[in-house]
């Protein structure tokens, strides 16, 4: 999953009805030092994120199973989680601090 | 999804036939700033979206769920929305104004 | 999917079985001036497209869809269609000309 | 399937019922020299990794394997081993030393 | 799919029980004049490749097709051919020679 930024909403009127009831955001993968890393792209929000918060989001054929089960949307980026806490090892080697 | 901007007609005669009734759009995708950012595309197109408007597109399996459900269909890019009205914060980090 | 121009031919004796009947060819994905941008790669080819011809590819679980349903294939490209012409703006902003 | 190293824990307190019960670690893919190369990203750990640890990613649709297969889970990337040895040819044109 | 070289073995013991029998390969995308090109990942074998050796990799949901249908396996690249011959064309505009 993509580590990334809510940074805007994203309005459509004429779109696939499958689509008709998500909220879509515009989202900023972030880097290792939180800084926007990657292209942005629009995401289904399905856990009520909001402008600026630090959010995972889902990509591709998985990010259908976040939806009711019993119809597949066309959709592949969605918020599945709202971060709490990160805790990062500044040292990319990767040794414990 | 991607924010991108229709900048093109794709016709081919010579294709498989699951594909033959859908109309092929060329596609650029957008950055933040609504700039180009990231490789064109040729895309579906199911909303009836015209040349120079700003659309919403899905890439991957999930766009296969655009169409017709009784039969899958070889396409990986379909535009599944046309964007009236994007909000977006200027400030990458992400405080909203 | 991805435009492409057909560079080569790639042959394989020792592969798997169910790929054993396909004709791989090797495509350069291109740019919105259709010059190569992006890496190359491998794609089965669906329609009889040639060497130089500008086609259209699918790639991932979608482009299984390009082939006997019966069996899918672990195939991730393919071939879908020969490029008859590209109507295309050149203004990016997307003001049709 | 990427070669990673563990950089960090990610804690959601606030996410979607279906993936409640993983552990998110953030990931470092790695490139032939061991060193950074590639975004960073949030993959389950389904082997108990720890920070600093070589692991071994899988992304995308097949991700979803790792999981109890009765339902599908909207996770992208899961690391599936924890790599004990790496033998690499330094020459990179592959003749075996 | 990507045409690669064979750069390494990988070695892992503890990892997921489905991906247990496999042997993992570590794995350099290659460009049109065959020099590396593209991040290095790692891919199952279904071949019998080795060291040095011009194969073909499948990626993503399409990889799991490779193995046993029985049963889908949290695997995202598998090498599905060597290659015994590559026709390119020199010129990327696409004249054959």
């Amino acid at each position: 999953m993509l580590l990334a930024r809510v940074i805007g909403n994203v309005w459509s009127t004429k779109k696939k009805d499958e689509i008709s009831a998500l909220r879509l955001l515009f989202i900023q993968p972030l880097g290792k030092s939180l800084k926007p890393d990657g292209n942005v792209l629009v995401a289904a929000d399905e856990v009520g994120a909001g402008f600026g918060e630090l959010v995972i989001v889902t990509q591709g054929s998985p990010a259908m199973q976040a939806f009711n089960k019993d119809k597949l949307v066309p959709v592949d980026a969605v918020v599945v989680g709202i971060v709490d806490n990160l805790e990062m090892d500044d040292d990319v080697g990767g040794k414990k601090k």
